[in-house]
């Protein structure tokens, strides 16, 4: 209710600013008995850190992953899973100079009106580095779906107006995240992803940043999944993905290709494949009126271009309230696209996680039956 | 929480089958003391009523709005408003002869999947009409928002591929309600308007629809308006949009284009005009980090073709579980983005008189300390 | 969250003044597929409706509800099931000449300090013609209950110091119901219901009103129900219970007995019967660390004396800030125990009802498993 | 929503089990620009401590409380404040032997039911030790309260039959405070204090509990403050206190008592004194139609007895299922009562706290109006 928590069965709250303590979350409505460790969470962890290759930002941090309540034995209780990561590669002083100054696009100025004071470090809340949260929540989320075979996976589709060339219809998955996870782009296009790395590094070294497209997939989601109304499926998937700093468009299907479309093309036809209702086309990205088909969802966000750029811009010290000319120092990403990936894979798969357990309740005895 | 009610301390429920006895709304925690009356509400239903011109259905429904509650000696109590608006012109016949049928781009083959049984007349609770209820809750909230002069105004800027030209910076929400309620596309561009409603009448004689795009925009709303990480006014707008039935994209601000900007281009450059901090573009679309900066919010959403489309289609029943032709008769629009404007205007409302009252409280008090 | 709902996955939001246009509720989140008619709520209204004996207040209405959408062909949609019932006997004319007054026990004061403005006619909202919203919604709800052979059965165990005999350990719902029906205080005890009866009678007389205790008990419910912490059963129905009106305590099992006890006397020794988990005792009310242990859920609510009364009071006009002499004219319950059983059944029922689609999902499949 | 946080717009949610790694609590809508250190908290803390003196239980924890998040430079920045305590003194010893064993009066049969596995080391998430995190939270609240001249003070009425003389209707909280805190069973009547020591000791001696009756005041509320219907002020308390642990009973100002009471003696006369309009007696106990009048809150609850006694008892192995005779050995309080108050004190400052948001807002500028 005050931001910070997402979900209603299947509920996360997150903590932590970016020079503080510890960044975390507690993860409440997990079910009980599903096999659990912090390596689990490691693993997801890894892939959203920085410093990967020479595309990203250069701060380094192990960001290892302690689980403080909610598994005893190696299986999760039922009761809150509380999860920190410290913050040990903190170097605030870049900040110091500019903490009166309104970042352009960043959230100083947003942040200050709010509140009326702020931790200028890093970004404090407002950082990248609150999304540390949601992956570990989602790497329960993939692990409790994966007992009813959902899988979720996120890849870069367009950067810097290099698009990936289309996946083909039937949706495979482990073959997108195979080949997503070989490039440091995360695209699933081998020869886009050289085009996109190109652009990043030129994009870099003229003190610029670009931004991009990122698609999620889920497959495996029964027919039925969602609510009437204001709940849709979508609706709840949009602001899960919206919800990501950078992000400022999400589109589900077709998307604002739906705008240029006919009816007779935009409608996916309903036919009869071994006895199951299916359609031939998914442009409504596996959802209609809220509820999932069974179709693949799909959906796509738009990333804006890292904010935090070395060439110099014009801005406001809100404290002397008088324009200034800011030179932005310290580690950024160019390109914050690759580090969307497992961060919308962990907001897909909380929102889905959340609406299995509204259809099917929270006790393990029912995700057994499946 | 089960898909019906939005809203925090502003709250609305909705309720209602397109065929049933009616539909309403019950809007919970509306300051006390605003003078409302039905002349109010009804102002709204009118716009989004269809039956106004040729381009739209041919359903005519006075929509007369009874206020059940809620309202004493002309103004607001403080408690519950319960409004209904009965079904009146209602001739089920159609769809009698389809009502195993799975349309194509509707909701039902996934209701029948969730709830195993569904009312298929008009598309049930699935309909278009249900938005009369959000309307009519929204223009409770417009009322209360011009309190501290927020105003929301909608618009059609794309239909078909034909785009109204693009404003200029300033923006002057009154002149482009005057130019957009002049035609039945709700275009605040008159010559596209013109060509929008040519595209139209085409697509409706060859038995078919098209899509289109509506933006909103919110002048006046103060800084600091939003709540961080998951609830941030962008994701909330997010899924406040996308739950409004044919829409399949939300965008904020520049939205998908800044996925092909620089971050020096993106960036919008903070500047001091009259002691108060503004930026001299705002692709942001008015939020940064989630929360209001004062300029103006901007949003837009991709609303795919009408579904139900007299061309035939081939589909299935999923009774006889067997591929069938379907032909759709009743009364459709060819394009709904111009009904469309009044729901999204709505929805936004909603979402930030809710803000509104996280920010400031539910007192009458404070409501006019402004 | 504005006052007005109630529940989460079975949800409520009731509305409506005691002399408007009508009163009513919307049910949202009940199962898809169970038969439901007008006369299944209208049974459950007429027992919870005034004018009934001689000891009960006078106004008479017929209370016939009437359902407005999520039922069709007698059977639940899945969507918010709508009702309302009108308000026709209505006179409001012994409210004109003390509109001003702060009646003492009631909320005309805390009303006026928070709103700045009520309908001060037969209490407005606040009046206990909005428990008729609460009784149609748990119709719905024990109706549910019913295919999970759940029962909740409401009796009054005490008015004015005058106690109905104990029941024994083992608890027979159609018992208790059956004889507490016969009698116009709904006491399981004929004898002590004809005491209760000359009490309030006399009690009438002179002007003045009674309080007493009501109990529910609910049968069925299956061990594991309820949330760790803060949604604990218990917990959820002492706020349910505390909602209604008039009520000034909430206990559950032994409830403020156990205040005097050792533990070696409250705490319930488990044993087995018949390869099932038991205790002998039942001091806690069938809930151990807020989860249910399938023993009966008992609860026990001190009901105040109807603050109405024809009595001279000393009170105060709030418009002319003097001191005042009031009498109160109008038809009051000289004791309202009676009335409360079937408004405490209602809350318990929707209490019970949440918690289990909580435990066991939305869907019908599931609810036919049981 | 899953049962471990608590409030809206003021908002906690705690975690942590009994012999985990460590237990916290994140609080989330603290309004920013409130000075807050650790010390803050671990005054409260220090209060609900064990091994305080004789007559409590023998765990020796400092307790020493960790602020990882949401605090700046002294100041709450708006964002999440988290607090952990670690587990240090834990010796999980005596529960290996009782592990499949159902403790009678405790939670672990239930916790099987709902889980299917649980911690059983200490209660596991059930131990009394989780009302930690519940005074950790309490803390900030207080704190939040103090500027608009709240106060919160809780002390033990009855143990095991023995009353505490009446507090006089003019409440002085200090002074209750102060005397409650100088004896060891916090009594604000020193001679039923010392009765109330010797009673415990001679039940610990037989090897057994008592139990008890807390009360907590609230001064200072404003009038206006609570919602109508479902969320009144009293129901919400309800819920709280009826949350913690061992409580079996809540009621509000006069409570049960009003069920032998007339009308004419229960209603609190209203007058006005220095302008302001009052009630002579405060049977409401500060509430009246679940709004606040600005009289003194005022609750109590009935405490159980320690379930957890040296004597011998009755019960069942739920892993073999048979009948055994179980001997609890560990480190309990005979009575827990005095322990009760801080946790009591606490849910009642988050409650106010939660209910001041919502009438308030959340923005420091409104804060600082009062």
């Amino acid at each position: 209710m005050s931001g910070n928590s997402f979900g209603r069965l299947f509920r996360v709250m997150t903590w932590g600013e970016s020079h503080g303590e510890a960044l975390g979350v507690v993860v409440d409505g997990c079910p009980a008995g599903i096999e659990l460790s912090a390596a689990d969470i490691q693993h997801e962890l890894d892939r959203r850190r920085p410093g990967m290759s020479e595309i990203a930002s250069e701060r380094r941090e192990a960001d290892e992953v302690l689980i403080l309540s909610g598994v005893f034995e190696g299986k999760t209780l039922g009761t809150p899973i509380s999860m920190l990561v410290g913050n040990k590669d903190v170097d605030s002083t870049p900040y110091d100079e500019i903490k009166h100054i309104a970042r352009p696009g960043q959230a100083d100025y947003s942040y200050q009106m709010k509140y009326g004071l702020r931790d200028y470090r890093g970004g404090g809340r407002a950082s990248g580095r609150e999304t540390l949260a949601r992956v570990a929540a989602g790497a329960i989320a993939k692990k409790v779906l994966a007992y009813y075979n959902i899988g979720v996976v996120g890849h870069v589709v367009e950067i810097g107006g290099i698009r990936a060339k289309a996946r083909s219809e039937e949706v495979d998955l482990k073959e997108i995240k195979r080949i997503a996870d070989m490039n440091a782009v995360r695209c699933a296009d081998p020869e886009a992803a050289v085009q996109m790395q190109e652009l990043i590094k030129r994009a870099k070294r003229e003190g610029d940043s670009v931004g991009g497209i990122v698609e999620v997939i889920a497959t495996g989601v029964p027919p039925g999944l969602g609510e009437p109304v204001f709940d849709k499926l979508d609706a709840e998937l949009a602001k899960a993905l919206m919800s990501i700093g950078a992000v400022k468009g999400v589109e589900i299907g077709i998307g604002f290709g739906a705008a240029r479309m006919r009816g007779s093309e935009m409608n996916d036809e309903f036919y009869i494949e071994d006895g199951k209702i299916r359609t031939r086309t998914n442009n409504a990205g596996g959802i209609l009126g809220g509820i999932s088909t069974g179709e693949p969802v799909i959906c796509r966000m738009a990333v804006k271009p890292t904010p935090s750029i070395a060439k110099p811009q014009r801005s406001v010290d809100m404290e002397q309230m008088e324009e200034v000319e800011l030179r932005i120092r310290g580690r950024h990403d160019p390109c914050i696209c690759p580090r969307i990936v497992p961060v919308a894979e962990a907001m897909v798969a909380l929102v889905l996680m959340d609406y299995m357990m509204i259809m099917r309740g929270g006790r393990l005895e029912i995700m057994r039956q499946r």
